[in-house]
């Protein structure tokens, strides 16, 4: 169907835990999937119009947020998040076939999952010597190329696995046997994502000014409407030592009264705050939601502030209230 | 101008510093002006109809907050504050001609006037007993009657003056020289006085529950908006011990966006939160307000979330992302 | 047992029911009983030792504090709240034997009591002519009187049944059945009562400056340290309009860790704070206090701070980091 | 000097600006120094007392925190950081003679230095492909290997200018020129650094639980002390998404009487809160203190508890006050 056929970007190569996120998304494997070398050009191809959406880790359970993503969503062209997605993470140590584990001396992946496989490795081959390599699945698949210059691969299990010319040395060597990567799917700004009432909203909020309770003037934004976050995450603008935003995610939709309410005091107190997105939870879990922040809670509220200041009648006209000066 | 002319009820009787405030009005002079006996008696008059308005005192820089106008306009039919007035109080000790200081033996008067000028009486005639007054005039105006118990009466210069049949023995009696009592114009629901830049305005917010930080979140709701108080009073709802409602003075005006936010926040965190009124400050001095607290932040927030949730173009509509679990 | 007898002062006269609060205290029947002909002078008798402790009313469930007690124990020489007892308030209309009701035409009694059965007068003798007295005690003894000007007395059901020459013409006219009265027990500063877990504290705080924020301050030091309020009433200091003391109780004993560390935040913030008295709640109910604001939470953690400013040993003594700009 | 030597451990090798920012302490030209093959290993050396401290990355005006260093300090057995030391970074690309920039196809670094060089590399050597290197230097010395397979590298002008067979082919080519990066000297526990005035406090804090406010009621013991934060960031405790830790930098030395009340209320909220030190400030910016935060302060209202709770004299001990339920 050529003209409406959806065209994914994501955060390559392929065989990564990226992509395995981006095929959870019911029509991702109809779609064209386009593999980007780094985060930003993963969401270039979005702004561009190349792609559609663009699928990026922004959070590791043991490794914490991606900075790369928390910073290219946070600048440039407007984007939107419009999915979250989550994939658990295991390691298995892969090598050509032949190679034993007592054959390993050298050992290429990415430093997050090198980071993340260190107890294994002192364990098992203590003396094996780091190999810093762009991806997991960039290192397992230069095992394959003729002049590689290390022995084993820490990778992905689908790579070691479907790609031939190469074995599965040990599984499961990640040191958190519980390790999730959190993925979100990123768009050009549109209409959003249906309230489902387990929802997220993502906000990228700079510090207005160095002084005692910035932080907490955002944070209270929330707060007293009774919003959760899930997620706060500073990272420097990079201007100067001290200099920060602050990314979050809170409970809940835009199109939730409470959260709409939020976001205008944002707004109000750093009016570069930047709406990432709202959308669905992955655990589609639902947010429990006080009486006195529902939806109805500020309808009424509003109806009754509407009432005060255009009230129906006027019986106190001819008392000179209006004028004390007179 | 019959059918036209103002009807204006007052705490009487005449001669008291109520009528004093009310003569501040600008068409007071013109208007018809009923004494009434209490401040219930005088509201009711204008709930009824019977009165364009009624001017009762509400609070005394000596002796507190007036407790019969605060629970009075807290119940009942709704009213609105459209006017404060600020009348100096001071004191004059009369008796009829011929009484001299020393043969003072009995005093009557209002018991906060009593109250005032406890020390003058302690320095000045110490032995002299207490004759409880319903009111300064209603006790000046007693010393002219044939049976009457008492020698001397403490009432305002006003009375004391302008009454043939009493003369001053003593003048500035008050402990307090710089003492002020405030006084509230109050009318039926309508029009809310235009806007000055100068104003006030009036609530009463039942405590919804016995917590620690059901105030504080009461007074966030101001706080959060840079909305300053200028009073705040605790009144029991009469229902059990521990059980109050707080009045408050709050600077600005409904029409101010900053304070329909605030009183949104207060109707949802206690939905009986009563709106008594926004109103010129007698003092006409400015509120301050700070730019993210600013009309113009309000609205530029406003805009920004609307343009969130009602985008103009909708260029991500054939990405899956709203069926999550499709 | 003279030298060893306990002497009270109480807010008199005799038959009030302040008297049937101080008789709630264990040895006041032996005690030698002092009435006092106003709050401030019954607390002077302690002050200057004439008396042990005072019994005075500080709060009425239907009319709200007692504000000349509120501005008595606030001011002056320093005195301590030792102990609080509620009495439950009801009211009867009595007159000399023979008087019938319809022949009431004038009513004395304090202004309080008149306002408590202004529902019941209303409608069952809605003609009659309020007469103020300075306690309900006197106006019903003033019915005794040769030159009476009244003929009826609203009172305390003791009084009206244990003096001869009044009986009873109507009971329970209160219009509030459950109306209750503190009343406190007040002595010169000293031990403060044992902790027994259901304890209250009092506290005078003025309001350090009239700026955004002051009183959230005040109530965030027992906020964040888990302390719930029981009564907050603002006074005015006298000095000018908009000039506040907060008079405040706390649950919980200057004892507890939790209570001692908000004094001490509270001092900080408003030097001039006033303690009034740590003592056991009438009704006996004990403070619930979560694990973090427990005084093993608090020594725990003062523990861990001196573990870090006075360390044990050492080791790090040879490397230069104290000498910066060396 | 054997025995009195001072040992030092930095993150390695050789070239790097950690060494840089070794090389400013003032005794570290004269003491060993020995560099690790990363974060940890650079730790525990100075835990197993084989290095008195040693000098780690924290945080990138451009990247960030380093994460690394970050979750390090936070985990194992306690660590102090006894001063900060901030260098600026700026970057060179070096090669080996010969090599022009229109030879260069392959370029090695570390990712962060990568990252910092990416405007550069865009708009002069947009073809050139990123080979991940361990470290700045470890590139840099790579060049030197006979089967090196790149050919130029991105490192510190230090390493590029004082290695033989490097030679300098652009220089400042960091996309951002002010770039800095704060580095700490980390040593086992022990005496504090002296207090300057100009001080540092840093800690970490868990979560305590994911509710609502949890975080602001961290932050708030250090507003409600008037205690200023320069930096706060979230990491992951790694055992699922969703739990943090806060890693916060406060104004202020724990000897100042604030910081150390603001610890002890993190240790109650949160009792595995850890302190990880207080240091002269790099930048030796005085922190400015309010008066009701000062020592002052704390040391009045200490004096006042203690005088409340444990009076001179006790005359009120005849009064029953002690015994309500007699």
């Amino acid at each position: 169907m050529p003209g409406s056929a959806v065209t994914y970007a994501f955060l390559g190569p392929e065989g990564t835990f990226t992509e395995a996120a981006l095929m959870q998304v019911p029509d991702a494997a109809q779609a064209t999937r386009i593999p980007a070398s780094n985060v930003n050009a993963a969401l270039d191809l979005v702004r561009d119009g190349a792609a559609d959406a663009a699928m990026v880790p922004i959070e590791n359970s043991v490794e914490g947020g991606v900075t790369a993503t928390l910073d290219a969503i946070a600048n440039g062209q407007e984007l939107r998040i419009i999915r979250e997605v989550l994939v658990p993470i295991s390691f298995v140590l892969a090598a050509p076939p032949g190679v034993e584990l007592a054959d390993v001396r050298r050992v290429s992946t990415h430093g997050h999952a090198w980071a993340q496989c260190r107890l294994w490795m002192d364990k098992n081959i203590p003396a094996a010597e780091y190999v810093p390599g762009s991806s997991t699945a960039a290192s397992a698949m230069g095992l394959l190329g003729e002049d590689c210059h290390y022995d084993a691969a820490i990778c992905a299990p689908l790579v070691a696995r479907e790609q031939p010319g190469l074995s599965v040395l040990a599984e499961n060597i990640g040191d958190n046997p519980g390790a999730v990567t959190r993925f979100i799917l990123v768009s050009r700004p549109g209409r959003l994502p249906e309230r489902t009432g387990a929802d997220k909203t993502t906000v990228v909020v700079p510090l207005p000014e160095d002084r005692p309770g910035a932080l907490m003037e955002i944070l209270d934004q929330f707060a007293s409407r009774g919003v959760n976050l899930s997620r706060i995450e500073s990272r420097p603008t990079g201007q100067y030592l001290g200099h920060y935003f602050f990314s979050i995610d809170a409970d809940g939709h835009a199109g939730d009264a409470r959260v709409a309410d939020a976001l205008a005091g944002l707004h109000r107190i750093s009016p570069n705050t930047r709406f990432l997105g709202s959308y669905p939870r992955a655990d589609m879990q639902e947010t429990a939601v006080e009486s006195h922040t529902s939806d109805e809670a500020f309808t009424a509220a509003k109806s009754w502030v509407a009432s005060i200041l255009q009230p129906g009648s006027s019986p106190a006209e001819n008392v000179s209230a209006a004028s004390p000066t007179a």
